[in-house]
């Protein structure tokens, strides 16, 4: 037992909805909430049950060599049967989730996988990579019957750090490495990878390579594809390893083909990651706008400032209230500076500061000033770390209750941010709007923001259709991505492409590069089976 | 006439040698170098004319409809045979430049690249994408004859920026601009690309983006890839453009394929690219240590810091002395900080000191402080900023000389700097003297520095092989290419593989990303006309 098991000894995983179980709202909880949204049930749907689906026995059996890493178990099956977006959760929730695989692979090291894979080829046998299942965009769901039967992947087995570079700052990291594996491990080093999505307690160092997840900072370096300084990948044509380097230009990177390759290319089984010290000194502040656009243009300055905030996240007024971070139809900054080697009250003042200029108010009032571990002052950053973390959640309750809760992001260049955020506002309203009779709640926040551009991240919360609401919430989706591609604003900034975005992703992505990207997984996947669906066919 | 022509009205690029023909040392300044080198040559190789060539007429002649693109002057197919190596050089001075293309076009828009680029598939005519000429590692040049013919796709009548997005500090630039033209068409909006490779003045936007050019910074975002926000290549399978977004995670980034392709998959022919405020602020200074292992790790945790200075480069004791920053055996870190926004002196002082701490001795001058255009103060700064930039006439100098003068770069993590840094300078060395029969001088300097390692460049100047100086150098270059691979050291920086490095890279980069490479090419260029030989056959 590790030290990651042994801390959470006693907490279940929920095969159906977001992380743990006994962190789900209950059912008085879940009608609280309906009670706020028109249009909603009665009374919570039932928690779904594994015992409901009647899971057949799998299509094929292993060969003796692979038995000790395959199981055939129905709850370890149906827990793998799809990510947890939204419509996973209404789908289970209705007992309709999707095809659940014929059978779960723990490999404990790279052999296994390349074992499985070459059994797989072989066999045609679909293999759909697995680290935490957070998928939001139909990323470890297999759709379709055009294999004889799939496997589900799982890379948890794989969780250790196997060698940290100190001098360095970096570290060999196995790609089923969950965050708190990642981070429990390099702590005694003083070194933190320091990626901390929403879903860091649920999602794997391989997952976030390979659908180049965001969460590192809000400015500068906000995708992890930055921090990777070499990559083993599987492949069924061989394994593919790069030189750990900090830097090359030998012809076109090696590792950004396979980042955000989303496990059609293969299947990742460590990295050399790039650390950060840990930090000593942390300030934040929240600076209050009754103006959006002018709210705007003061985050587009700080992100062409010099000053580098960790966290420059923009709450408009929906958001800041649906978190508590204020109540009175404010947009909301939250402002967080850390380093590990000098104060940083300095940049935080000059930051709000320059907030201030675009007629921001703030109180004078900082959290987490002077060194890490001090308790931030500031309510509004506190309120909304917390509902930050809580908000999958709630919406699962939500989801019980039989409303659509969902959230999507995009990016797009500064000229462009202001135009996209009223058209998605109002066109997923209206649509909202039109199908359920209800008016239903689109809010924005900005969660990373460049130079260039910015990336919002909408949430959208409304009335359901009894039964139906996977669907519905397919019908607003497809309003919000025709909205994207108007104003060309990419289909996803960090949730990745998935099976979910297929046509959008399709249609963005330049022709010619479809036509190599198809090529390149042709020659590393000859028979088809790694993630059909994913990216190309 | 544009801007650019009208500013340098009677200069002449050499066909030969580096840079204006004006600039080049005459024959008793070769002389003069040359004296300082044991072994080498009592007078100067006479400069060599392209009349002594005896280039026959093209093998192929272009259709009418293209006529007007395309020229077969022998003047200018003979400045299009080769890049700007040493060993261009060494072989245009013994007569024996490489393969004369039969034809030089110069499109001046996409519609004309993809034509010439359909006539030479359907003709078997090789394609060599030419930007501004200075490549160093035989990326420009034809080999071999499995081509009826051969076309260099000289891209400099596309010299024009096309928009500029002031408020989203962006410009769509074609990619035929030499550096001058990038920077004297930005200055006016305030803005600048703050590219500044040692080829500034005779590279391309494109040559930059399909080599992965560096000299942005000393840390941080070093190489040009992280300032491309979308590009637009003409490949004979299509044109494929990309989106201007300040970040995406829609499947693998579409740019960072055609980033380092190096003409093999297409031809860039513009770019969206993010640009910075012009700097008002800049400082430098410069910092000797007695001890170069003291250097090194000053540098390492100046890397590690959060002080990004814009210049960090450390001179060795040879390359301190050959630049003129110090004649008493000290190394040099030569440090620059600039912004558009504050004052940079705190930065600078926070760095000096730190270098201090690690055994740094520092005068107390510090140049350039204050606003821009401020001469700096510190000699030793000023002295390799300009020894920097005549360099490479002083090689071509040498190699008149009959001496072998030449440069090559590399990247490793820090772990492995020193011992590749003094196994580079022994091997290299020891095999110049068995060839020679005369000690060689093998230089270093850190050119780029990150928290996970450095790129060393290194100086070779050795006396030469009369009549065979190339080859020599062929040789030599071997030696340190072995080294470079045991220390798993990439085999370039920032001046792409080329012809030069392909046996290198071939060995370095992984297997499948090989095979995925060859898949792309396949599908992209089906009749394999695009830059022969590069990457990938």
């Amino acid at each position: 037992m590790d030290a990651t098991t042994a801390r959470q000894p006693l907490r279940t995983r929920s095969w159906w909805g977001w992380g743990w179980t006994d962190a789900h709202p209950d059912d008085a909880e879940c009608a609280a909430m309906g009670a706020l949204i028109p249009g909603t049930l009665a009374r919570p749907l039932p928690v779904p049950a594994v015992r409901d689906l009647r899971i057949g026995g799998p299509a094929v059996e292993p060969p003796p060599s692979l038995a000790p890493l395959v199981t055939a178990d129905p709850a370890d099956r149906a827990a793998h049967a799809m990510g947890k977006a939204y419509r996973d959760v209404a789908r289970a929730l209705r007992g309709r989730p999707g095809r659940i695989p014929d059978l779960v692979a723990r490999p404990a090291g790279e052999r296994g996988v390349a074992d499985l894979l070459d059994w797989a080829s072989a066999h045609g046998v679909a293999v759909v990579p697995y680290g935490g299942g957070s998928s939001v965009t139909g990323g470890v769901e297999y759709r379709g019957d055009a294999h004889r039967a799939v496997l589900s992947l799982d890379l948890t087995a794989m969780r250790r750090v196997l060698e940290v570079d100190t001098g360095g700052r970096a570290a060999r990291i196995q790609a089923g490495a969950l965050g708190p594996d990642v981070e429990d491990q390099l702590r005694p080093h003083g070194l933190t990878l320091r990626h901390f999505p929403q879903s860091f307690e649920f999602s794997t160092l391989g997952g976030w390579l390979a659908t180049r997840a965001s969460g590192h900072y809000a400015t500068g370096r906000t995708h992890i594809d930055d921090f990777v300084q070499s990559m083993r990948v599987v492949t069924p044509a061989g394994t593919s390893g790069s030189w750990r380097l900090p830097a090359s230009g030998a012809g076109p990177s090696p590792d950004r083909l396979f980042l955000g390759s989303e496990g059609a290319l293969g299947v990742i089984t460590e990295a050399w990651m790039r650390l950060q010290e840990r930090p000593r000194h942390k300030a934040s502040a929240a600076v209050a706008f009754t103006d959006f656009d002018a709210a705007l243009r003061a985050v587009r300055d700080l992100a062409q400032s010099d000053l580098s905030p960790a966290n420059c996240r923009l709450l408009d007024p929906g958001e800041a209230a649906l978190s508590g971070a204020a109540h009175d139809g404010s947009a909301v900054l939250v402002l967080g500076f850390e380093s590990a080697h000098e104060p940083v009250d300095t940049r935080l003042a000059s930051a709000v500061s320059l907030a201030r200029s675009h007629g921001g108010r703030h109180d004078g009032n900082t959290g987490g000033r002077g060194t890490a571990g001090t308790r931030g002052a500031d309510a509004a950053v506190g309120a909304w770390r917390e509902a930050f973390l809580r908000m999958p959640y709630l919406r699962d309750g939500l989801a019980r209750m039989g409303a659509v809760a969902e959230t999507f992001e995009t990016a797009a260049t500064w000229d462009r941010v202001p135009g996209l955020i009223d058209a998605v506002r109002e066109e997923v309203g209206a649509a909202a709007l039109r199908a359920t009779g209800h008016p239903a709640t689109v809010n924005c926040r900005l969660t990373h923001v460049y130079p260039d551009g910015a990336a919002p991240y909408f949430t959208v919360i409304a009335a359901g259709r009894p039964g139906d609401e996977a669907a519905l919430w397919d019908d607003l989706k497809a309003v919000a991505v025709d909205v994207l591609h108007r104003h060309r604003a990419t289909v996803t900034h960090h949730h990745a492409v998935g099976r979910d975005h297929r046509p959008a992703y399709d249609r963005q992505r330049p022709g010619p590069f479809a036509l190599a990207l198809r090529a390149a997984k042709g020659a590393l996947d000859p028979h088809g089976i790694l993630n059909p669906g994913v990216l190309v066919d």
